[in-house]
């Protein structure tokens, strides 16, 4: 497992963009939110989705240089269609318009169409953050998910992410199925053949702990009817709302031939317009370390908030390099290889 | 077990509440959104509710005729001051605020302090779809809830209500734990000794399947640290930015010499922002017939989405009654004896 530093992955990345004719800022606005996500040690959502983009690239299934368009605006709310262009550089135009109506309404609610995969949902909630604001990001995505009691795929794992601003570690990221798709692929990808009780379904709906079968089934919904719900209610806020693909539409990253067809939904709230400035902030804050404060339960040493193990392993690959999965490091480098394209270096282990 | 009918069961409910000292126009109000929840199957939170409210009322920690209050309105933005009103008068002032705001700004965004014990989050979310707007409703309640590894409650059941308007069936209205407090105190009631797996926490934080040890411990967040943050993102939307009680400050129903002071969020969007009128509505039925149009998993007749089985069992009831568990009976006829009031008329079984 080679390590990296973050600029020179970045680097290589924006390259590789740039050779399938993404022009150079938002080839480096993306693999700069790429990037982000390993810092964090979200691995699944970082360099590793590198590969896909490209072959949507080069297949004509996302435009290198669409423009997002602002189809309507009224109230605090907008509409954005995609146009098929990277979804880095849609959410980027959606969260600068979630954000801008903010200032004149105190929240700003943003729909997206015709988008394609952002990444991580929580790249854009802290852009959100970063401007003051409470931040929320949902999208919809390929139909991997059966409805509870069903077992043909018609939802994503739609995640949800929200998070605060200030000094709260507090940010919450997760899809509404017990685990996320890329972590069944994972598995699969290193060989394992079997994955704990309730990550997935087989393809007739039945729980399996084996990996091929939940490889060729289902992710199994968060804590069964109501993980389910969830994702629906993730649905009516994206594909329904956005007037854009719903449910089985959908195409997917690792499928060409067809655009992903996404939808995302983008609010931020700012918690000036309820309490003094700053006083948001320190609540939340206060929150955390009360959570933090709790004592922990046989078998574990801390009571760890969403986002805190994400801030501790950002702060170490920062320093130390991200190590790379032998399979994210070689797609790179087959990429690179065909475009002549110098490789960062690898740190010495 | 009696079964009553929703009219006379309402009577009664207003009756007592306006012996407590609540006006008639609120005591019907409130007792009309209690049974409301008794229709709808959730008896959980339908008149079992009231012998708390009516305690609550009688020991002085909650206003009978407290008048909530706008405190502030920026934007699409309101808060609320609830001055330990009634729940239900709360709910119906920020559900009327978050509406009008739509109409200026495509939605309408309002959060309460010092508010009490609400019933069922539907009953709002409904209220809100019935004015052709896309609904959300939340709220902190008592900490009986452990963030995740650790042992100690300091976050409560923190509903999630989501639900559209229109002729899709779908609403959804969940704790973020696997089950609410109510179903281990309903088994507790009944002297059943065992719990099913998942349900519940010990004392120490451990998983356990005993009633007595889920009594006295904690629930279980809905598949483990998932639950958690949306418990936690809960509460950064209705304790935090309410300025109210957060986490363990809050009292509970069944607690006196206390108010409740909770907190809760609601939202309301209009559709209509991003779509043509009406076909938001006609989109969200396309999709709830895709997902009711999947094939069902082994073992399973149907899918069945979230709200479905409750419109059911609203049917149901409408015709042929309401059964009531004996204890909520019981004390509902204990509180009619006491102030001398008839009991309504009980079906022949």
């Amino acid at each position: 497992m080679p390590t990296i530093d973050a600029a020179g992955l970045q680097h290589l990345c924006s390259r590789l963009l740039e050779c399938l004719g993404v022009n150079a800022s938002e080839a480096s606005f993306t693999a700069t939110a790429l990037v982000a996500s390993n810092l964090r040690g979200v691995d699944s959502h970082g360099v590793a989705l590198l590969r896909y983009y490209l072959e949507q690239l080069e297949h004509g299934d996302m435009e290198p240089n669409g423009e997002p368009e602002l189809l309507h605006n009224s109230g605090c709310t907008a509409l954005i269609d995609g146009h098929n262009s990277l979804g880095q550089i849609v959410a980027r135009f959606a969260t600068d318009q979630a954000i801008s109506l903010t200032m004149d309404h105190g929240c700003g609610i943003v729909s997206t169409r015709r988008s394609n995969h952002f990444g991580a949902a929580a790249f854009w909630v802290q852009r959100i953050n970063a401007a003051g604001l409470i931040g929320i990001a949902l999208c919809n995505a390929s139909p991997v998910v059966a409805p509870w009691q069903g077992k043909q795929g018609r939802l994503g794992t739609n995640p949800i992410c929200f998070g605060v601003p200030g000094q709260s570690p507090f940010l919450l990221d997760m899809a509404t199925t017990t685990v996320a798709a890329n972590k069944i692929f994972n598995v699969h990808s290193a060989g394992q053949s079997t994955i704990p009780q309730g990550w997935a379904l087989d393809k007739e709906g039945v729980p399996t702990t084996q990996t091929i079968d939940a490889y060729t089934g289902l992710l199994n919904p968060l804590g069964g009817y109501k993980g389910s719900g969830l994702a629906v209610m993730v649905e009516m806020l994206c594909g329904v709302l956005s007037g854009g693909a719903m449910a089985n539409e959908l195409g997917g990253i690792r499928f060409r031939g067809k655009p992903v067809d996404v939808s995302q939904f983008f609010m931020a709230l700012d918690p000036k317009c309820f309490l003094d400035p700053g006083e948001y902030e320190q609540r939340a804050q206060s929150l955390s370390q009360v959570l933090k404060a709790t004592a922990p339960a046989t078998g574990y040493d801390e009571v760890l908030l969403a986002g805190e193990p994400e801030l501790r392993t950002e702060a170490h690959r920062r320093k130390h390099g991200i190590p790379l999965a032998d399979g994210t490091w070689q797609s790179l480098t087959d990429w690179a290889t065909r475009f002549h394209l110098a490789l960062p270096g690898v740190w010495a282990s």
